[in-house]
């Protein structure tokens, strides 16, 4: 059996879930070949001198393997397709409780007040996905169900099954000057930097919702906040930041028309990370192709 | 061209969206054989003497036509298809926004505090619908992408698209111990009176949540304060009441396992009341069948 390192803040599940799968051999980082690992306890690990052949990211997002002093020569695999599902219920958590008006009704509750008010709905509105992965992909199923219009925009402008419409990077504002609706789900990479900037903002129109799922960085808060003031955006709902836990004196907390949350839009629960690792180990133990291998070059 | 009666609390709306569809002639109830009318101010009319050929309901509930001292002999027609997408945008708002503690977040936003909470996932949860028709089955599509399990409920058992499993009437209970989340979609007939009553409702699960947004004679709410007090039922979304707007004095208003609202699950937006009136009025000028004809016998 292949000793296993487990660098995660949560070491205990991981090891007894291990357990569960007849998986009970486990060492340090410099005598195990695999590590199960949270990406920046293992770029720690990485720069005291050990390597792994095999490193499984607990995270989707890998932004502290790709440090330019790290060794880059194993394999990186991150955890994928059980965030799907988890993104698109914040997603539509937050649309659906902004367009029913549930704060609201809550506190006529709290008064004993019946009074109705009018809502519209997302039918026929316009979602523009900014990336056409695997979680923009299960958005779009959910979107697509709520009888919503779906827009992608992707790098090349390639076909994705499940968006009625494409659009390639370069025409990003032509997306946009038709959203209702704009998802970010874009990972941290130098190309996704302040991709939505005061130029990009001021093409969506002024009714829009903005909601940003994917890495903070993709996101020119300055240039949010002008637009914001500006009455030329209606909300924002923002789950990932430049710095995170955001803060104290970001003007976001109080801003009326954000929506924050503390990058909770979806977490790998310890079970499915598990799952996803005890599958590739039997992959790796018959020397076949991992799954969710990472490319060092994409960043993704 | 036919005359029409309008008989609603918004005729300068729908006189103004008629008349974009080319209906200029309008008249009064005892003048007019076709009218355009909530089943409450019909109900008055009829009393009054009037009688039409054909009264379209703007509304979907049609409760007030069927009491016994008003005439049965013309043909009545609800708008039906137009409420699905609106209740189930509905049933997902309550559903998530407390799933993803959305509340708390809002609160957590105010005092600048960053603090993760763990949460659930829709994915893999049973969804026990009553009833089966147009409404169910929208949301029932809904909770297919979001990865429910769905059990439909209907009279005789009978398979329907959409639904993993059809229970039938007297087996409600083995559907109810299989619930997650309940939501009844039931119109008011004497079958459904109370349904969800001390007997029914012992068989939900504790974690349960019940929605109701059909009609509140369906749910014996003494019942229901029963089970949520002694922790056998975790929550109720509750849309409809036996009495609207919900007394003053009545427990639910502050009850902290409650969310009320005051009957907004799904709103007959006046245009689309107008679009399925106007195509239907084609067929009444060619003495065709008329759509979403209510059965008197039947009540729906």
């Amino acid at each position: 059996m292949i000793p296993i390192a487990l660098l995660t803040h949560h070491n205990d599940r991981f090891a007894a879930l291990l357990e569960t799968a007849g998986i009970t051999q486990l060492a340090t980082p410099s005598e195990a070949p695999i590590w199960l690992a949270e990406p920046a306890l293992a770029a720690e690990a990485l720069r005291q001198g050990s390597k792994p052949q095999w490193l499984a990211s607990t995270y989707a997002g890998i932004e502290p393997l790709m440090a330019a002093d790290l060794a880059k020569d194993y394999q990186l695999t991150n955890v994928r397709g059980i965030f799907g599902p988890l993104m698109a219920q914040y997603v539509f958590a937050h649309l659906l409780s902004r367009l029913r008006h549930l704060p609201r009704y809550a506190t006529q509750q709290e008064q004993h007040l019946w009074q109705p008010h009018s809502y519209g709905s997302l039918q026929g509105q316009t979602l523009v996905l900014l990336g056409t992965g695997d979680i923009a992909r299960h958005i779009a199923s959910v979107a697509a169900a709520f009888g919503m219009r779906i827009i992608g925009v992707n790098r090349r402008g390639h076909a994705v099954d499940g968006f009625e419409r494409i659009v390639a990077l370069p025409d990003l504002n032509h997306a946009l000057a038709l959203a209702d609706v704009l998802v970010s789900v874009l990972p941290s990479t130098p190309q996704s930097h302040h991709l939505l900037n005061a130029k990009t903002l001021a093409a969506l129109p002024s009714h829009a919702t903005l909601i940003n799922v994917g890495r903070g960085s993709v996101l020119d808060i300055d240039a949010l906040l002008a637009r914001l003031d500006a009455g030329q955006l209606a909300h924002a709902v923002l789950d990932v930041f430049e710095s995170e836990p955001l803060p104290q004196d970001s003007p976001l907390w109080q801003h009326p028309q954000v929506s924050l949350t503390p990058h909770v839009a979806a977490t790998s629960f310890p079970e499915q990370v598990v799952r996803l690792f005890v599958d590739n180990l039997r992959r790796f133990e018959r020397s076949e192709r991992l799954q969710h291998l990472v490319d060092f070059t994409q960043g993704y």
